[in-house]
């Protein structure tokens, strides 16, 4: 057994959840959660670790290390984590985008303690460790993305990859470059047309009764807008110009129907999007 | 009574829909049905009419006539329709826009027998009478819009306002034109956003397995995607200029966050989008 001791940096909806699901896959090992005391307590509570110490205090005594806090937060902590950390550790984060994080791991990490940037495609829109479910990550796809052009070579990293398939994910390699790419299209394009959706909307429909005029479509197109601005601020920033590019191009997506609803490009753009869901609902 | 013979022409989803739910809610007249000899056959097995007839001999016996074919369906028959029907009757349609329809009756109908237009904000992806159910219009709004600023002062009219209610719909009374102003708001420009992301991400993502690397945004975002060209080619073509601007309005929003995706503006779309999301939530 090479992982006793895990530390989750940031006891929010994710890393609490990671804590939970742990348990609940049969971890026996300590958990440690590293938080504000306010979260400390609720985490407690939840049972989703075992006890709340400091960084310093918390991340010298772990196999692994979970940085579940914000892309910024995660981002200020590496250099500090790599320090702390003892060798033959692995330490990985739960961020929404991957290359920033990688980047400024490669900058701090050797060969051992080990790296490995991760995002579980799982979550909500509320957040907190009240929220946290043990079961978050079923069936979910997890992402890692190694500082080169592998996993490193160690029981550590073995053991972590094998406990989040006991968590029912399903682990895809992906160098976090690609990444990022991939999610300014399957996740952050779809989030700001949400958000501009319903922001349009907003505005054009004042009249409160004329949205009663309104099938279900809007109210599915519309969910997405729910999302705080606080969990999307890193994102955006850290993945300015992947999303600047998908956006520019599905405006002219967009701009191309627009400019004749009449024409066999409507009805071609309508077969595509067809086709797009049935491999959707393939996937597996 | 002022309804006891109804004739329902273009026996779908929606005009199927329509005769099981006046059933369900207490009708015991006659229902009679105009559509294909394949789809009449289906209707009266599901119980959705009493008898099919061509379109000649069901409208001058009939006290409501309802017009449930795609829009330009309806567009060709309402000169004949309003030849036939008898004097008294009530002649309305469920075609998804409104301002086309309501002129060509307006051309064809003089006072009596009366013409209102219609909207059930009520369907799903699937067509057909197969899929019609007699709760279909449960908690729907359902859109009139009278050729006149008020809806004709008759008993049939009054009669046939209260089966709406009874079926469970809520009337909303909105002008042709203003009808249509809102719903390329709230319905087809999601359904061309929700198309468009479709089509693109299809185009982008072509490696089948990084489609593993989408959350439920995606699947939410594109669920509209799945609905058939067939439904939406008249919808375009008989509400182009109102679509034109909403795209337009949108493209511009959705442009002004890609310019400066760290600005205030950004943050400002949030807002104002969770704002719709609380007004829809509380819409009634």
């Amino acid at each position: 057994m090479a992982i006793e001791t895990v530390s989750i940096v940031g006891v929010g909806l994710i890393g609490g959840s990671f804590g939970l699901a742990l348990r609940a896959a049969g971890f026996t090992g300590r958990i440690i959660g590293v938080s504000s005391p306010r979260t400390i307590e609720a985490a407690l509570e939840r049972g989703a670790i075992d006890e709340g110490r400091p960084l310093a205090e918390a991340i010298p005594w772990s196999d692994l290390v979970y940085l579940a806090q914000p892309i910024s937060r995660i981002l200020e902590v590496l250099p500090e984590v790599s320090r702390l950390a003892r060798a033959g550790a692995l330490v990985t984060d739960a961020g929404s985008t991957k290359r920033e994080i990688v980047e400024r791991a490669r900058g701090c990490f050797a060969d051992d303690p080990f790296f490995v940037g991760g995002h579980p495609m799982a979550g909500k829109e509320q957040r907190g460790v009240e929220r946290a479910e043990p079961d978050l990550f079923a069936s979910a796809t997890y992402v890692l993305s190694p500082p080169g052009s592998d996993l490193p070579d160690a029981p550590v990293v073995d053991e972590f990859v094998a406990w989040i398939g006991k968590i029912g994910a399903h682990v895809v390699l992906l160098p976090a470059e690609a990444h990022d790419k991939v999610v300014s299209w399957t996740s952050h394009l779809p989030q700001l047309l949400s958000t501009a959706l319903a922001a349009s909307v907003g505005k054009r429909i004042a009249r409160k009764d004329l949205l009663r005029v309104a099938g279900p479509g809007l109210r599915d197109m519309t969910r997405l807008a729910e999302s705080p601005y606080e969990m999307w601020k890193d994102i955006l920033g850290t993945n300015t110009s992947e999303i600047e590019q998908a956006l520019d191009r599905y405006i002219e997506e967009l701009q191309a129907l627009r400019n004749d609803l009449a024409s066999d490009q409507v009805e071609q753009s309508f077969r595509d999007a067809g086709q797009l869901r049935r491999r959707l609902s393939t996937k597996r």
